[in-house]
Formats: structure tokens, sequence, C-alpha cells
């Protein structure tokens, strides 16, 4: 498996920047889903560039739908995903062919596929490919909806400002996801957000680029998903989050708080609340690398977006003579803010591959 | 797959901690190769408990091939490694069937297999099953040695107490590298071991554990590794590590510092010195998830030992009532020391898994 | 996995009959080759209906590639076929939609997905879907054809009228591969193949279909491809015969004949010539699930066409109630002579599989 | 994968034919399932020889469960056994390393391990690698019990002696397969079994061997069992029947007959009796790739035993000279009779297969 995701549902991923299309092909889905593409579009729209900050590559990102779906529900037969590319600038790219970009997958591309990939705009290495991984993620969710397991994901720091972290009152962080849908520029505390784009602003001014730790929360979601090795939840949620472009760390609970205190302090005691819960929820919702029931809690980190407009020293392939290289095209002095939703996204087919795993063998429990 | 990782190469873990034995099934291993026994003995070695600071525990830890091995060699059919129990003290454990211990899978088992698990010292989410995944990293090793690909990991940090981290220079990192497999408790700097080491004790005095940070490198990978989405090197290793007990962070390069630094900063200039070199190595020598022939480069975050003899609450899961517990039994107030050489297992296995994948369809290659 | 296949090269097959496309991506594929649309044209072409014994359903099967093709090269990332649909009458399919035509998926598919299958035309289930499986299959042929590996079928058995069998002349065979490429109806005696027209004309007349026996011969396998248990070269080419619609048996080499000869009749002796050979070919180049390097040989039972004109008793799944039906529209009174390219495909694909497999250890061998 | 079958309960077999042990992982079972290990020796004891017409290799085949068992019930991880070798006489086997005995694998090991392979007794390739398959397919067949899922095969041909086939009454064929679980020498007409059995004493008096068709039957198999393309019912049951040393064919339902018919004889008609059934049964319970909820039909060719007393010829890989080879040691003169509780094992795993892969996505149907 390569670009292929997932045991009961497959998530298969295709396409190049600048390529005609990305898509994804989703294989599995129990039929008879009502599939809601208003909520795919506004999914989508999240994932889209935002005013100054962001790119100014505008497309149009809507999702033709080509199988699997039949009057407007699920077939149960593979479904899938267009997204047609529209705004492709290629030739501001046609430089970079063999002066590769610092940070960039340019020169790994290169050599894994000796030299035959589509490098313009990073090709398939683009993320761009979130596109389709975003729209799945919608569908993923409109299944987990069923189950009212919910999602949300903020800015928990751009460079050196911090927002709050997510409550660990169970009315308050469920109130908390719900603002985060609403909310273009995904932060907890409104004044901290506006920090953050002002700051954004300045470093794209600098033609630099700047990145940041999202904090993501997951309520409702049942306990015993997960499997002891090799697909614990943390397991399977590392492996999809690692999949998205820029992400350089990902740790679960109080993540490295766990590396300077004590046992005594990071258990999480048992208490009994309607149902079995944690007093304190240091371990993410994750024991053993099993769900206990408790609101699941990560963070990701995102390096700051590669492409920069200021001049960067790299090597041509052709000569492997070191060159100064300047950018050009449309690119984000941040992409934080757009990551969030991606993360969100690939967290739902996360949690949706975990339950399905689980439920296949359910019948036998009598 | 629950407890099967890999491709082309495939490792089927089982066992409980107080089972009969535990072991792990590698198929697809190429035939022919003489397996040094005494090299797993090594590793074997190197996760035991040692001295003051570890479980009272002592298992003979031997490793018996009992199927896929030929006058020595393997035969190209799946290896089955088993590794006996016989240090049990199954009755320690009889009074926490229903008393779930706080940071441990216990309460997740018990809901995941509707209370049937084998409750013993953990069962299968005992660290005693790193045991024969240390035995199979070994056997990975092995083939990765024919690249000259090797790794060390050593404890970065221990609660506040801090090693040096690993040296960009490339022979120093080798030579740190070399001494990481003759030192028993895996620090940088010997000073900082005792230092550690004095903690741990004082820890276990206090009834209480500690967690901390491991540093990983791997030098000599080739260029080109990992697939885009889903499974890149990072996707592949971090699935890999938090499958192992009691990790909790996982991140790459420079890690937390891509949050609060620039573009111009993170992002690692090409350069040529006898091929395509990075002048920095900020990315841990991964760029968009493939690896780019730098030395890889990963820190773990690795929680404190949940069991510790301090007494705690939590509930009974027969009465749901909440009642005092006091571990009993053998515990280590630290793991970090011995999780170092089950990192450098999966790594292999991790590093392996991406070359097989990515040797498939070399001879189409002219 | 529901409609993916394969290890190293992966196929992710979608679509519907009645529905915009079907299609296929291909994930895993070596980067810079050159894809020879014009021979993957030629194999759909091939595909297609014939003259009056076949449906009047003519779709242009133009193969459009979205991804993973650049300057006319793979790139190495998934490459995704779509043919459009072109030529649906869905309107002969209305009045079916509860009344499920005999010895076709309608109703299975009807339970499985619980009466939200595209029922038109069959929707996945449909014939259709081997369109997007022979375009992939001609890319595997691309893939084989650098290692000499060539393949063909033909006709062995329309009802009672039975063509003769590959020659087991390395010479003779080779040619008769090469002929069957050439001719539209694939048989090895031209004058059969009239015969076989003729009657199949004669049972469309009856408002009849019929089905048959199909011969395939592969030359150029090297020795040493499958897996013992599970993936053994039988289980690899037989899940995928038995995924091509309208398939009901396989077997390899001598097949029934192995049911009444005596173990001295049937087993191969060894020779030398020019390398190992066996005298005879009775195992059909695989002994215990391996190829041995002479030419596999198996074949593959046709049932007839479910779809005929003749009025056929069934039940209307609104009513329970039995009805009898007279299936309208444009049908195959055979679809044999089309199937084998079919077969061609997937053995193709089935082949790749075992050989991409076989390699991803290779270089481990000095 | 390669050793390796199943999507949610997986199965990976290990061990060599003269090595300690055989033995299979089984992960993915439901936890509290309380396994009937006189069960499992009951089928063990079905597989073993029987008097004069198999092997006089005597093997007590106990079944030792090292884990995945706890107070008698499955724990819900991996469940391994173990079969000890003890009978073993490998001296038999020396002289056969280099020369390849026709019909066997050891030509094609040879060349697959490179020279590594176990050579003694067939290694992996041994039909005494279907020991652990049959204890597994015990373990599955438990679990299908509780649907009232049950098979059974009996000896449909030996060379030109017939037995009747299973009937289409629904009363008789439950009845067939209950009394097949009580035979020794399965068929459905005593008289017959007679005559196969002096038939094949007769062929081992000659120093020969003889094969057969085995003919099996599933009741109360739920429809909508199997997937579309790749993974039909008739794709995953061919694929395990084809992992079985000496199959060399399987059709399903009326088989050959699918070819010389008209598809007015061969589609069964839909009827309402106590729910949707077929008039007929041609299709072998299976329509379109998917389970229709008659019973399951197929037929499974198994070659004469290739090991014979009588001389052959083969060469000696050392030499490359043709040389003439008789075989000592201990054979059946045929397995069919043996075989048959190895195909009912197999038929067990491949239908859990389908039932767990559908059940997975069954608690999002409301």
């Amino acid at each position: 498996m390569k670009n292929t995701f997932g045991t009961n549902i497959t998530y298969t991923l295709f396409g190049e920047s600048h390529g005609e299309a990305v898509g994804i092909v989703i294989d599995g889905l129990p039929a008879g889903i009502l599939i809601d593409q208003k909520f795919i579009a506004e999914q989508m729209d999240k994932r889209k560039a935002v005013g100054k900050i962001s790119t100014q590559r505008h497309e149009a990102d809507k999702v033709e739908i080509i199988s699997g779906l039949f009057e407007g529900h699920t077939t149960g037969t593979p479904l899938t995903m267009l997204i047609k590319n529209t705004a492709q600038h290629s030739n501001d790219y046609q430089s970079l062919r063999y002066r590769v970009r610092p940070g960039h997958a340019d020169y790994t591309a290169h050599v894994k596929y000796h030299g035959n990939q589509d490098y313009r705009g990073g090709g398939h290495f683009s993320g761009r490919l979130t596109a389709p991984i975003v729209a799945a993620g919608a569908v993923a969710m409109q299944l987990l909806q069923t189950m009212n397991i919910d999602m949300g994901t903020h800015i928990l720091q751009c460079h050196q400002i911090k927002d709050n972290s997510f409550s660990d009152n169970k009315a308050t962080l469920k109130d908390q996801i719900q603002r985060l849908k609403e909310t273009e520029f995904p932060v907890l505390e409104p004044a901290i957000g506006k920090d953050m784009i002002q700051f954004i602003e300045k470093t794209a001014h600098m033609k630099d680029s700047v990145g940041g730790v999202l904090e993501t929360a997951v309520i409702n979601v049942p306990a015993g998903l997960g499997e002891p090795f090799f697909n614990s939840m943390e397991s399977t949620l590392s492996q999809l989050l690692f999949s998205i472009p820029g992400v350089k760390g990902v740790s679960f609970g109080s993540g490295t708080a766990f590396a300077d205190h004590y046992g005594s302090e990071m258990n999480d005691s048992f208490i009994y609340e309607e149902g079995v819960k944690t007093a304190t929820n240091h371990n993410g919702g994750i024991n053993g690398g099993i769900t206990n029931g408790m609101p699941l809690r990560f963070t990701t980190i995102i390096k700051p977006t590669p492409s920069i407009y200021k001049p960067q020293n790299t090597i041509d392939l052709e000569t492997n003579k070191e060159v100064s290289l300047t950018i050009q095209g449309r690119h984000d002095p941040a992409i934080i803010h757009r990551a969030r939703i991606v993360v969100d996204a690939v967290t739902a087919i996360g949690i949706l591959e975990a339950i399905t795993c689980s439920q296949a063998i359910e019948p036998f429990y009598s």
C-alpha cells in the first residue's frame, strides 16, 4: 500500500498539483448514506486560502462524485471524488525543475522517481493533495456524527503566540469545538487570533513563513478502540497525521510534560460518574493504545511553509552546482490555519478505521 | 491487521506477560541469511533490567527459533521466535483483576475484550511484549548492516536532567552510535548518566516513577525511502514507535523548534559534497515524507512507568466503587533506559519496510 | 480491501455501468515508463463487442489518464485511468429495479447494499467494469514485456465445439500466442472459430446464450514466483480470475485429468535442456504453488451470459410475488470471445504481483 | 503478505515438516469464546492417516495453545497454536537434497530460496502444514456454528469411481453433512467408499498414487457475503483452496456444465419460499461473486500424491545430470480422504473472512 489507507474502509489518493485533477476513492462505505454535499463544500472552504495570509492561487475546489453515489446516497461500491485543477500557473515552476527548493520534496521525489516526477508545484507532494483528504474526511465525519463523535482543532501556538488549551470541562469543550466550526481563523481566544494574524502578515512582509502547533480534541469516542501493537489508536492517528505535508511532530495528552513529571502526577485516577471516567486526562483519552472513553487530545507540530520569497541557497541537479534560488509564484506565509481542517479530516478517518475494525467481530459477542 | 506489521516482510506478535511464551513470526525474510544468535542475545540483554533502577523480575529471555531456520540460515519461510516466560509471579496480580491500575491498559483492555483479557501483569499489553520486538529488530538490523545502515538511541532528557544532542558531524555521530552499543545506561555524556541514575534511584525511593525523552539517529539511510501519503517515512516510524508501551510523543528533526522559528531558519539548504547533502538537518533527514540521504533524527517521549508503589485512587469494576490501590509486585521506577533498545528495534523494522517496498519495483528501472 | 488488489503495485477499481465513468487507480508503478497508449487502445478494442454476436451497446472506451503521467511517462505516483460512460440506455433498466434478473447480481447486490445499489445495467457488477481492468492489464503487460513474458488466451470450448489445445512445443506456442493477438475471435483453429460463431449466432436467434472454456498460456515466466500458503501462484491467479463476471471454474495444467490418472502419469519428470525443464507439463508450470519456469497453463470456465431474451421466472422484491420477466435492452449471446482479453489482463496483473513481491527482498541476496 | 491470510481475523502459518513444530497465529478473534479443544482434536484426527491407505508417519498432532487463551476462553489477543513434530525420519530425505522429486515443490523451493530451504520432507511445502490449518479451521467453525453455518466435503470422484452428488433437498443435505462428520472415509454412498478404498489399496500395491475430486456444501450461509471485485466469495475461497498442497482445480455450482449448456438452462429462477430462494442452484449459492442465501456448492480437484515408490526420472541439481530416483520413506497412495477436512477448514476460514468484512460497517446501517 502506498497511497491507500484503511482496512475495512479504504482511501486511495491520487493526483498532482498541476495535473488534470486530484481525487480519492473511498471503498467500503456502508450503502444508503445520504451524502451531505453542502457539508463537504463547507469543509473544502475551511481548507481554502483566507485573505492576505494565504496563497493567491484560488481553486474552486468543487468536489465531483463520479462513482458510488446513486440518487444522492452511497451505493456501497467505491465512491470516487474528483477535484479538477483549474488555476495552475505551471510556468512559475519551469525554472525549478532541477533547482530543488529547500524544505520541499523536490529533491527526494527526484531521487525516488529517478527524475520522472511531475515537478510542477510539488506534483503529488503538494498541499493540494490535502483537498481530497478533506473531502474524504467530511464523509467520515458524517458517519461519526451518527455516534455523536465530534472533533475540533485550533492553533495552540503560532511562533511565540499561544492560545489557551482546550478545557477539561466536558460542556465547555463541546462549546469550544462548536465555535471552532464557525471560525475562519481557528483559535479559542479571539484576541490571540488577531495577534497571530498580524504576526503572519508581518512575516509575509518579511518574505518569510511561520509554523506552529495545533491542538485537537475529539469527544464521545467510545472506549475500546485501537489495537495493542502496530495499530494502537496513537499509531493509527500518527500514521495519518504524518501524511499531512508539513507535520513534524505528534504528541498525545500532556505530551512533553510526560518527560519531566512523576508517575504519580501523570497517572489518571479512575472515578465513577455515570460510567467509568478519569479524574484528569493526561493520557489524552488513550491507555495502552486503546481509547478509554475520555476525550482524545493531541497536538501536531506544523513546520513553517518551506516556500519563502527570500533568496535561498540550493543546488542545480543538472550541474550539481550551488545556486541562489528565489521562489516565484503564489505561496502561503503560514498554512497552520488551513491545516487544522486537514487534521480534523484525518482524525475522523482514523477513528472510523478503529471503529470498523472493532465492529467486524462484534456479532460474535452474544 | 491487528498485531501484524509490514508489507513484504511481516511481523506478527503474540503472547501475554504471564502466559506460556511471547513470540513473533517474521515472514518474507530473504533466505540464506546467517542469523547471528549471539547478536540477538546481546540486544535482549540491553533490554533487560539493570541494577536497582529496574524491575526485580529476571527473565532468561532466551530466544528459541522454532521455524524458518535451517543449518543456521534463514530458509525464506516464516521465522518464528519464542521466548518462554519463566519468572511470572501471577499471584501478585490476582487482586488487580477488577481494580484497574491508573495509567495502564487494564481498564481499556477490560472494555475492549469484554472482561476476557489475561489481566495478569498487563497480559498482551505488558512491556514484556517488547522482548520479541527486540529480537525481530535484531534480525532487521542484520539485514540493514549489509547496507551499512546503523542506528543508536540515547536518553536526551530524564525529568529535568538533559544529555547533549547527537552531533551534526558525520564522523562524531558514527562514534556516538558506536559507543551507545557498548553502554548499559545510554547517554552521550557519562557524567549526566550518573546524575540520571541517581535521580531514578531517588524516585524509586519515593515509590514513584519517571519518564523522559529519547533521541535516535540513523546513519547511511539511502535517499528516496518512504511513500508520499499514508506511508511517509515519518508515518511508518511513528506507527511503530507509538506501538511501544509508554510512548506519548514523536517528533522529527528539530521538533518543537519548527513551531517558533521562521521558514528561513528551518529550511535546510542543499549543498554538494560528494553527493547532494543539506547544510543543516532541521528536517531530520526527511523531506516531504521521503528520506533525503542525511541522518534520520527523531525524539520519542516516554511517560513515567504507570506502576508506582504509592497508593492511588481507582475504581473496582465489579462494584463501580472507588477504592485505594497499592500496587504490589516488581516494577521499574523508569523504563526509558530499557526502551531505547526497543526504539532501535522498531526503527530498524521501519527502515527495512521502506527499503523492501522501494526495491519491489526496482528491476523495472533499466 | 474490497475493490483493491495487490501488494506493491495496487489496483483500485471503481464505477458503475450507468454512472459517469468507470476507472482504476494503479499505485506503485515504477516511474519513467513510457505508457503506450496505442497498445492500451488496442486491448480495449479486443474487449469490445464484435459484429452480430455481441451487444449493440457501443462505447468509445477512450482511456483518459488523469494522474500519474507526465510528459508521457509514469511519475511513480498513482496513475488514474478514467473511461467515461457515453452510451447508457438507463431507461431499459427502470422496470428491473425490483425484478431481479436470474443469474445476475441484482438480488445479491440488493441484499448486500440494503437496496441502495445502482441497479441500472448491473451497476458496479456489470461486465463494463472489466474495461478498466483491461486498461490496467495493458500497463502490466508493458512491464512484463521487459522480461519477455507474454501470454495468450483462446476459446478451448464453446458449448460442444472444441478447439485444439495449446502446443507443448515452445516455438509453436510462441507463434500461437502471437497469432491470437491478431485474431478478433480467438481460436487456434480458424475453421473451428467459424463453427463457434455460427453456433453463437444460432443461439442468439433462439434468444438464448452460451458459455465455454478459455485456455491461457504464459511464456517466459521465471521460476520461483508465488508464495507457499495463501498466495501460491494458483491462489493469486484464481483470486483474480474469479473476479471476472461469469467465471465459475479455474484449473491449472491438466485440470480434470488429475482426477482420473495415476501419479506416475501426472508427475512431470525433470530434464536438463539449457536449464532445468520438465519433460511434460501436466502441472501447468507450477509445483507447490511456485512457478517452475515452464509455460503457465490454465483453463477458465465462463458461464452463459445470464441476460437472455427468453421469458424467465423471477420474483418482484417489492411484493415477493413471482413474476415472468422478459429482459429488454442490448446483450451479448456470448461473452467468451470478449472475456479472453480480460483473462489476459488479470493474468498479467497476477504475474506482476508475484514478481514484485519476489523482488522486494532480492537486494539482500548477495 | 506471504503466509498470512485475512483482513479482520488473520491467520499466519509457520513451520516445516521436519522442524521443531508447525503452527499458526490467529489474530483478531472475538474475546470470550470458549475454545472446544476436544472438537479441535477430533478435526485433527480426521486429517490423520487412516489404515493401509495412508502414510505410516504417525504424529500425535497435539495442539498446544501458547497464547491468546485464558481460563479456557479467547482473550481477543493473538491465539497461537503449536503442533510439535515428533515422528520425523529426517534421514529418509538426505539423499533428496539435490535430487528433486517430480511433482513436488523441491525444485521450485530450491530456486525461490536460492538453495536454503529446509528440503527435508518438503519443508514448509509439506502437507504437514495443513495440520495447523485444520486447527485454525476448527476455531473458525466454532464461530460459524453460532450462526448455524455448517459444511461438509465428500469424495465425489476417485480415479474413475464416482460418488453421488450432494442432494438439492435442504433436509437431506443437512443429513448428508452430519453423516460426513461421523465418517472416516468421506463418501455419501458407503458401498462406493469401499470400492474407492480397494482401488487405493490396489494403487498402493502398484507403487503408484491417485487423486480425485472433492465436493463441498455449506449450509445456512447468509446472503450478501463477498465483495464485487478481487474479493468475490469465489475469489476468497479459491485463494484459500489453491493454498492446499495438491489442489489443481476449483469450480463452483455446476462447474464444467456451464461450458456446454444454454443460459436458459443454467440461470437459477428466483422463487419465494419463506424468503427469496432459487428454484435450482446451478450457480452454487453465488451470483456476481456475492452469496445468495442458497447452499454454497463447489468442487476441488486433488492431484495424485506426487510421492510414488516407482522409479522416476529427475535431475541432480548439483550436477545437472539426469538420474533415476526411487523415493523412500512413508507416503500416502492417496490424500483425498484426508484433504477433505482441510477443504472444510479453509472453507470455514473463507466464510468467516467474508462475514467479518461485511460486519465491519454494519453499525452504520440504522
